[in-house]
């Protein structure tokens, strides 16, 4: 049995994800249109984001609950901003145990609504303050066009939701979990990413200040990775949710919520993958190590395949950033060994361990990186120093991972002086450049190109310059992308 | 500010509930008619729940998965008896995206279906068998009469799917899991459960044979903690999930599938709640211990609450059953040591830390133990002790909870002899008697006393007996209680 090849990355990078995500077996297709399966490797995939993100939820004081799944119509339409963004997206329940519902029920597309009366019956003081909630949930919106992971009418994230008894907590909660969100990207995923903040026209629904963190995929489009929004008191005001302050006196509350969802797999599939397959960075991946039994005709195949197993034990049993190694054994006896090694190589796995009759003798393992093809990235290394090498070798591979990324990033994010410079590269990169600010301008350059305003980078040059749409005087540099 | 107390759990049981699961905040209710937010602290409970489960489910070959919440209507049309159960209680997404939809699409009520479809794609020989999944997830049914918890409209839970090549494995299988539903009770939530089998009025819609752990709750009604279905060929022959066998034959799997809901949480509240509260079994709360600094005027808080904060430290780096011990310090200066004490014994943190002067100057904190009130549940042990003596302090609460339920379940758990006596019996407590076997027979103790048929027990006595409606041979004992 032959390995089918996948469609080329650089001929055809549409077609070279949708494969990879249904040969990896990380989803698949549902019957109805625009939803999809999460297979078990995708899943165990999304469990490790989870739990790397909970993690550092909790060390900032957040709680975890379940607001529900159904929202009454109604709810929206208290928030002015936040029904016009919504509305066109809700699937709504009509009908259930056999009647007509009185009123129809939204199945929720984002907390805010519910979350902000339920709050306006918690509430009462300020001793009730802050509220630092977040939920792992599912969420519905209709989208018309849909990708794997990328857009999906379903989708499951977090959403984290708080409330505040000043602005500048609330501020500053936004701009936290953003920097959380960073260094999760960073330190687990290998993703580098631009930190910034929306503008008006790709703000969120109902948000005073939007902030994303912006990655670059393997085909020079931007993807929004995670968003953290300062709510102001809108919400607050349209579901009075109010409390006393330690003067007596009733003030609106200051709200935020920040979200990232399984679209971040989607992020990781095209920030890393390559033509063989995923590059799953090492602490995220579901398998960190595969250990590959290899035999010939004559070889003694009991005694290789009981000494994989030991191997496979040992590895389990050594700790990388506090938890045991995620080790799979192939003992597959219906393909051969270079089927294998390109299975393993599909679905991203870090680390491969090979181990022949030459090994068994020499009591030695190959180790091979999957981010290092060939010779270059093959060590043989002895059995006992497992337990030291694997750990730094993960991490290894993690930072090559980034590093790889964030050359890429750099090479392509371009700083065009003028508006045809501009329209030249977003054509094959990112473009960072002088903008006054307007939406007109930014309208522009989407007619023209179809890049959109990804976002006002945090970190901002000194100085200011013009327009480079309309020249202008102009405050900040704003990055302009096609994304996804 | 004086601590009010709750209903009477003895003369009034279902508001003693329903104001417990209110005060104690592990929920409340939702603007929708029967549904829930499951606040913080019951969510804490569902995730302790989760991750009890889940390490059973992994240690026992399943993976999760994901598998979409919007199902075709159609889809439940395909296998008679599911449709039967399922159709009236169905909530119905009519219209996307401001459209009204080709076809509706039903909220998952369980994912039986969507998952046998996704089969009939996947399997395609024995090599792709056993398929073990699991999925953390929450699902819709339009019930009528609501209770937090116990019947809400949506609610959480995990649903096991198993797909096998032949009708022993499934079955055994179906039985394995009824066993991890036991040893979860049992060494989790010190809840004594009784396994056995549903009559065919009682089972799952679409199930050949459904297991059930019974648990009797602190009012003597009984409660399905959890089912395990073994469901034949029925999905399979309705998605036409077939594999090719080893002779090259192509042949129907035999399916499994397994549940156990945020309902559980419901019965943990009413086994080992009191009239002070809650009491949570030890290995799934939230809070093990809490720590309460005392203080009257003239003392020097500052330094108490100092030593309060590094005993919480210290108790924070003891190892309990693997993970470090919960331990939450109340530092709060806006109500007395008395309210904090009625507050935590409202809310059944099973260890009560209590520091004061004279504990401080002898280096000693005194122990209360939520299962034990007054005087008999108090120690005063040195602060070097703690290691030692918390983790046996809460196996010996978590053995103390379990005894006591046992206890009270076999003392109401009643044989009787005749028809007037089984009817005399149900009114506050279990009857376990022999039964021919007929629905009629069910029917008639139902009508006569509303008490249905929980289970035949696994453990069946010796021989057989007559049935204690009709007086026909019986070969089986059944339990009839009243139930949630």
């Amino acid at each position: 049995m032959s390995f089918p090849k996948l469609p080329s990355r650089s001929e055809n990078f549409a077609e070279w994800y949708n494969q990879l995500v249904l040969r990896a077996e990380l989803a698949d297709y549902a019957p109805v249109r625009g939803c999809m399966v999460i297979r078990p490797y995708g899943w165990a995939l999304w469990e490790n984001i989870q739990r790397a993100l909970d993690k550092r939820f909790k060390a900032t004081g957040h709680q975890n609950a379940a607001f529900p799944l159904l929202i009454p119509l109604s709810f929206f339409e208290k928030e002015k901003e936040h029904v016009e963004g919504f509305a066109p997206e809700l699937a709504v329940v009509t009908h259930g145990g056999g009647k007509k519902l009185e009123e129809p029920l939204a199945v929720r597309p984002t907390s805010e609504t519910i979350i902000g009366y339920m709050w306006s019956k918690w509430i009462r003081s300020y001793r009730d303050l802050p509220q630092l909630l977040n939920q792992w949930a599912n969420v519905v919106r209709w989208e018309l066009r849909t990708k794997l992971f990328l857009r999906t009418l379903e989708f499951y994230w977090q959403e984290g939701h708080t409330a505040h008894a000043t602005r500048a907590e609330a501020e500053e909660e936004t701009l936290r979990m953003l920097r959380v969100y960073e260094d999760f990207a960073v330190n687990e995923a290998a993703i580098p990413v631009v930190p910034g903040r929306k503008s008006e026209s790709e703000k969120f629904a109902g948000a005073v200040t939007t902030y994303t963190i912006e990655a670059m995929m393997g085909d020079k489009r931007a993807l929004q990775a995670a968003t953290s929004h300062f709510l102001g008191q809108n919400f607050a005001k349209a579901f009075e949710i109010r409390y006393l302050d330690q003067n007596n006196q009733l003030q609106y509350v200051w709200t935020t919520s920040w979200g990232l969802s399984t679209r971040f797999i989607g992020a990781i599939i095209m920030v890393h993958g390559d033509d063989q397959g995923l590059r799953l960075p090492p602490r995220l991946a579901p398998i960190q190590v595969v250990v590959v039994p290899i035999w010939k005709s004559g070889d003694d195949e009991a005694r290789i395949l009981e000494a994989a197993r030991n191997v496979r034990d040992r590895i389990a049993s050594i700790v990388y950033r506090e938890q045991p190694i995620r080790v799979h054994l192939d003992d597959r006896d219906n393909v051969t060994p270079g089927f294998k090694f390109n299975d393993w190589e599909l679905r991203g796995v870090p680390v491969r361990v090979e181990l022949g009759p030459r090994d068994l003798a020499a009591g030695t393992v190959t180790l091979a990186r999957r981010d290092k093809p060939g010779k270059e990235g093959k060590q043989t290394v002895d059995m006992d120093a497992l337990p030291e090498v694997l750990p730094r070798l993960l991490d290894d591979i993690h930072e090559g991972l980034y590093q790889q990324a964030r050359a890429f990033l750099e090479a392509n994010l371009h700083e065009p002086k003028t508006y045809e410079e501009l329209k030249a590269v977003v054509r094959d990169g990112w473009a960072l450049a002088w903008w006054c600010g307007s939406a007109d301008c930014e309208a522009r350059i989407k007619a023209d190109t179809t890049a959109t305003n990804r976002c006002i980078p945090l970190e901002q040059p000194e100085g200011q310059g013009t327009c480079i749409v309309c020249g202008r005087p102009a405050q900040v540099k704003a990055i302009f992308a096609r994304a996804y």
